[in-house]
């Protein structure tokens, strides 16, 4: 086991060193697999819909005590090893003033897209004073998660300006990357402002009291392996950077990522992600391979059941759970979640069965990931 | 230049050995890069929307002279190497019988989704009677191409069961894969029936003159390749199979396969594909070694500009398709094309200016693929 060097000390919250989630994001052994769901805050609960009734998506985020409820909902049901700040990659962009909308069943919806020079003077740096909604809610979270930590989130800075060049969701990015492509001055200086943004929104969340951070780029997994170092990895890497002197870990994640999984584990060509989110798409411990050739070094893995299997009946799903979980064990650090969101149609109840499945594994003794220096 | 057996010698058709785009399917030198898209019958054409004003998609594709007209809108316009039979790959579907539609800005939508064995029951074989209209529009247009080679169509099991079992569109496949998993017969005596559906399509196409196939499986990049070889792989074989001893090419095609393309390959073990198509996610010569890799011999391949690239300025795009060549020079053989369909925005001019620059280009000599045995 490598002494963990002062430096890397956690910062004097609850949750420290005793947290299993917080242990295997530090590369140290763990003596259960932690386990959370990305969207384990959401529609899927119906604790979630009711208080959501009347309260739009964005309002939600706007209110710090809805924040918090929402946010408690998962961990006080499912008794989960972390919670994860509830609120929408959009919130910081929203924040800056830009007009944007969450329309249901649809997504984020931008009044005026972002595609020239002139666009982008629309878009101010984010200041902290612009967040203090934010950091109370953050605050009144930490108060209530006692030894549970907390995960602050953002967007990437592709997946954000994909929904701003495009004026919404899309599936094929098609303008998003002919302006990557066909603008790489504005592309570059629409990223290095979208990374000031997501980073200031991390950062807000950890000085106010989160304990790690998760950045999402939910659909980089478009781009080959050249354009996402060429495009992307610097300005991921910018906004990772901008929590660095905090010494939280640091968690990376895209879906259908296969290609990208060495850039992703160390955007800025080293060092600065600690636990890498892989999706269903390949397993954990090639995902693990695919990060330490990236890293130079082990790095944690963060995965990767397959959502449908919520699905299947409960023998696959629990034989699934136990493949995710035995191949968890040959990476140098395995924090059990889905390889996606929790869809919106999932049973609650199902959810509580893979969370006690992962809490009975006993996890293999390993090479455990080298933190982050 | 390994010679050709006479077991492969192509059929009589008039486009046999002089095609470009036939011989490099076939494993033999040319001296052009052979160039086609996918959906460039299409949206994208002005005429294509003219000719489509007041005809719905189905109606479209049951009327011999229509789906004539818009197969050779594309070839009379760019001069491209190949043309692509105009359908949908729920045509032979509605063929045997099943309520569906194709909905503008949606895609396919079936009436009642087949999830349970009575459903299956609903989902007949094919039969070469059930598609006159698409072997009288085949001859039709074999007669008026000349000697430009007719690809025959037909979606790949997969992706066919996952409009059925989803009902439509669907951006996860959860019930698609819950199914799978969940109840591995039904599984697969829904892929086998759809399998004989597939290859009686493609077979009906070739025996009325085209000179090779394509079978779509745009969304099985949703699987790992685990779960792509037990639950998928045996069906795509089963489907080409019904062409295989007609002797014409086989393509193989689909999205996000970066981790699949070895399988994919070679989805019987060893040898029914002779090209496959490559999405825009890694470099066409990777993709030409993972074939190798699946299939045990060289293999051509078939892409892959990304399409968001036509919306980029001339000279980026035009890098662009010199960048793709050049990687298509280190494979067994390269079909130019899309990584994906042309997107129906597209401007045609583009395109146009895409093919006279493969036409350009000088094809390296290298070691071809060889032919199936």
């Amino acid at each position: 086991m490598p002494a963990t060097p002062p430096s890397q000390q956690p910062a004097p919250h609850p949750t420290g060193p005793e947290s299993p989630y917080l242990r295997v994001c530090r590369g140290l052994p763990s003596d259960r697999v932690p386990v959370w769901f990305m969207r384990q805050a959401g529609r899927s609960l119906p604790e979630y819909r009711a208080v959501r009734r009347d309260v739009g998506m964005l309002e939600s985020c706007r209110r710090p005590e809805l924040v918090t409820e929402i946010t408690l909902q998962p961990v006080r049901r499912y008794g989960v090893d972390a919670a994860i700040f509830f609120s929408d990659i959009v919130v910081p962009l929203e924040a800056v003033g830009l007009d944007l909308d969450i329309v249901a069943g649809t997504g984020p919806v931008i009044a005026e897209p972002i595609r020239t020079r002139a666009d982008l003077d629309r878009l101010p740096e984010l200041h902290p004073e612009q967040l203090g909604h934010i950091g109370e809610a953050v605050r009144l979270l930490v108060a209530e998660l006692g030894p549970t930590p907390l995960i602050g989130f953002a967007g990437a800075p592709f997946t954000l300006a994909s929904y701003l060049v495009e004026g919404g969701p899309s599936r094929d990015l098609l303008r998003t990357k002919a302006l990557a492509h066909g603008d790489p001055q504005l592309w570059n200086d629409l990223l290095a402002r979208l990374a000031q943004i997501s980073g200031a929104f991390l950062r807000a969340q950890v000085q106010a009291g989160a304990s790690a951070v998760q950045l999402f780029d939910s659909w980089v997994g478009a781009l080959s392996a050249a354009d996402y170092r060429r495009l992307v990895a610097p300005h991921s890497a910018a906004a990772l950077a901008a929590v660095a002197d905090l010494g939280v870990p640091r968690t990376h994640f895209g879906t259908a990522t296969g290609e990208l999984l060495a850039d992703m584990a160390a955007p800025d060509g080293s060092a600065c992600v600690d636990v890498l989110g892989v999706d269903f798409r390949i397993p954990l411990d090639e995902g693990a391979r695919r990060a330490r050739a990236g890293a130079g070094r082990p790095v944690a893995v963060q995965g990767n059941l397959d959502p449908a299997l919520l699905f299947a009946p409960a023998d696959v799903l629990t034989e699934a759970v136990r493949g995710v979980l035995a191949a968890g064990d040959r990476t140098p650090g395995h924090v059990f979640n889905l390889g996606h969101g929790v869809p919106p149609t999932a049973d609650p109840d199902v959810l509580q069965r893979v969370v006690d499945e992962v809490h009975a594994w006993v996890p293999a003794r390993r090479e455990t990931a080298q933190p982050v220096g």
